[in-house]
């Protein structure tokens, strides 16, 4: 028994979902029970997305879910009957089937829970079970999605509950030192632990979710990152490289432009007003990231990026905070991108930072704003320097 | 409190949900509490269904409720959010979330319970809630959809449950003697029985499903039928028509073209052979009319109609029954339309059937099947003469 996941991509028309079908059949020739997970074809929720978007800038977060899941449990509903139709005991079910509990911040939900005995049952006389991803519901029985790249997290929260191994399909076979979109030469690995992963993951690689990595390593999950498109080998997700790999310093390098750069300045020297105003961004529900805060004798400075939204939104969050201040002033720059260096070898190494400092330094890349964890440094750049930036961090590490 | 039904045409753009949403907010600003139901937009339910056959010419029917349902979750999310934006409290919910529990009879589900708990308390605080129509699930959690119309009979089913009345928007104000858009003279009826309007939509007017109307007829709930389009008056549906009312001998007359004419011959005379024929034919859930049984000495000869599908299945299934009989000969005529005219007024008028006939005889129609109930004549004639014997009917009973 394993679960598997395909990506939109790879459900985007009824020719690939037939690909996707055939593949499934020919290993539940083999004697697997799969339980597949499937997200929208192709452009499916940024199409609905708009649609919303046509009746207002802000559409209700509660119908705008309840739209959104139409997406996913379409592609399931067409994938179990292309299944039927090859002669494969398949049979869909959506989150409500399934009760796939999750919080109620609609659009953004976390999985809280799920009940699996209707699939372990269904399993003992049909060989393919097509689950909705991306979707859930609230204890009150609303209908949730779990944000961007949900359908990852759905998989891997399936398999942990299932103690399964996950396959996540896409349309690259695997994790490459950078994206291969970007840098025809990127080398593919053939393992990634699961906090190279996150880092990756949270710097803008757009192979796995963050969050499913996170629930991957929580429960110790084997994930491996497959095309559906080929039959090459891919990279498997793991808790520590094996012995005999010969650990690389940096094991990858991302590029995140979806980020803007917030600065608040002259704001009064007084702590509360500084964690009322993240508190208020966490209750607002705005990920933040890069925060810098700067002192002087009277005044604080603060530099954080988000994830690119609306920038007026945390503009009215910071306004509310702050009413009763006067003198400070806040500016938005989207015109950022967040370049990352990533690499479990960090930790043994030093001198990563000063290589990684200097190759930006010889290309005269402007750093805007930096943050390090143990195992990624991370820089925010002009947008239009990013190219070069990474560029110069492929060469400079070889990857 | 009432429930308001809009049809797939009523709901079909952007634009078309706005203006619904804009005729819901005119009554919540009146007061009134609404149950909107709503069908899929314009063709969306035809397109999922040619999707579907695009993977199978029989696809699995539970996946296709699967499929089917995700159309009327869409609309009721547009014009919740639609709702919303314009200031009106508004929810919407699925056929899950209101229980509303059906047989496991896929894609031609009956409803035999609902939950309404959630809508009365939500109306509490809310103006409007939105429900996904044409959709239910099993009690075992499968969604099912109640075929053609069903939108109509989830309305009505509602408001029965609820004791309100029943609104049913189209693109069509009422119930007129025949169909506008065959007939441009045709007259709109203020008041119709509930008799004659089942009769009406058995008949192929559109306007309403026969289902819903038992269920009204049933529960005696009073149905309106208007358009989204224009605030012209509809007609009603009722048990009895109001004493003052002139009684026409005939209210409408209603064409259908979407029949198959099924005739076997040289059936050996065995009483089990007939009855096992239309045992297996009820058993396939294939709907049957206008039954003509004729025997000579040795065999039996009949000929019914069938509502069109795949003739090949009728035939499939009357050779399983008929498979130890030999000489048995099986024809299908697809090209062939049932006219019908329809009044209350025929039980208390005689020489109906003679004017009827005489009308169709006059302009040379050929009859090849007659059916006749208390308050209707049916007769089965060649597609292109349909509009002929139509006009003549009209005209013989002044419509």
């Amino acid at each position: 028994m394993l679960v598997q996941k395909y990506g939109g991509s790879s459900v985007a028309t009824l020719e690939r979902i037939a690909n996707v079908a055939n593949r499934i059949k020919a290993r539940v020739d083999t004697g697997e029970k799969i339980i597949v997970v499937v997200s929208a074809m192709g452009e499916t929720t940024n199409k609905l997305i708009s649609v919303a978007k046509k009746i207002s800038d802000d559409p209700d977060p509660r119908e705008l879910d309840m739209l959104l899941a139409t997406g996913e449990q379409k592609s399931a509903a067409l994938l179990s009957m292309m299944l039927l139709k090859m002669g494969v005991k398949a049979v869909s079910y959506n989150a409500f089937q399934l009760n796939i509990l999750t919080t109620d911040n609609h659009t953004d939900a976390r999985i809280m829970d799920m009940n699996l005995e209707k699939v372990k049952k269904e399993l003992l006389d049909k060989d393919v079970i097509v689950v909705t991803g991306f979707q859930g519901i609230t204890p009150e029985g609303n209908l949730t999605t779990l944000g961007r790249g949900g359908s990852d997290t759905s998989a891997v929260a399936i398999a942990a509950k299932l103690g399964t191994r996950c396959e996540i399909y896409s349309d690259v076979a695997g994790i490459y030192t950078t994206d291969p979109k970007f840098y025809s030469k990127a080398k593919k690995l053939e393992y990634i632990t699961y906090d190279e992963m996150l880092e990756l993951a949270a710097q803008g690689s757009r192979v796995l979710h963050s969050r499913a990595v996170e629930i991957a390593k929580k429960y110790n999950v084997e994930v491996v990152c497959l095309s559906s498109f080929s039959d090459e080998g891919g990279t498997t997700i793991v808790n520590t490289l094996p012995e005999w790999l010969e650990q690389p310093v940096v094991t990858g390098v991302a590029m995140d432009s979806n980020q803007i750069k917030i600065t608040i300045n002259n704001i009064p020297n007084n702590v509360d007003l500084i964690s009322g105003i993240f508190n208020a961004v966490a209750e607002a529900r705005i990920n933040i990231d890069m925060i810098s805060i700067v002192n002087d004798n009277s005044h604080t400075h603060i530099t954080f990026t988000a994830v690119a939204g609306n920038p007026d939104r945390v503009e009215e969050v910071i306004k509310t905070v702050l009413k009763d201040e006067k003198g400070w002033k806040i500016t938005a720059d989207t015109n950022v991108t967040k370049v990352s260096a990533i690499g479990v070898g960090m930790r043994s190494n030093s001198g990563v930072a000063s290589r990684f400092f200097s190759a930006l330094q010889r290309e005269g890349i402007r750093i805007i704003a930096t943050t390090t964890s143990e195992i990624k440094i991370s820089v925010l750049v002009p947008k239009e320097e990013s190219g070069r930036a990474l560029k110069a961090l492929i060469d400079e590490f070889e990857l």
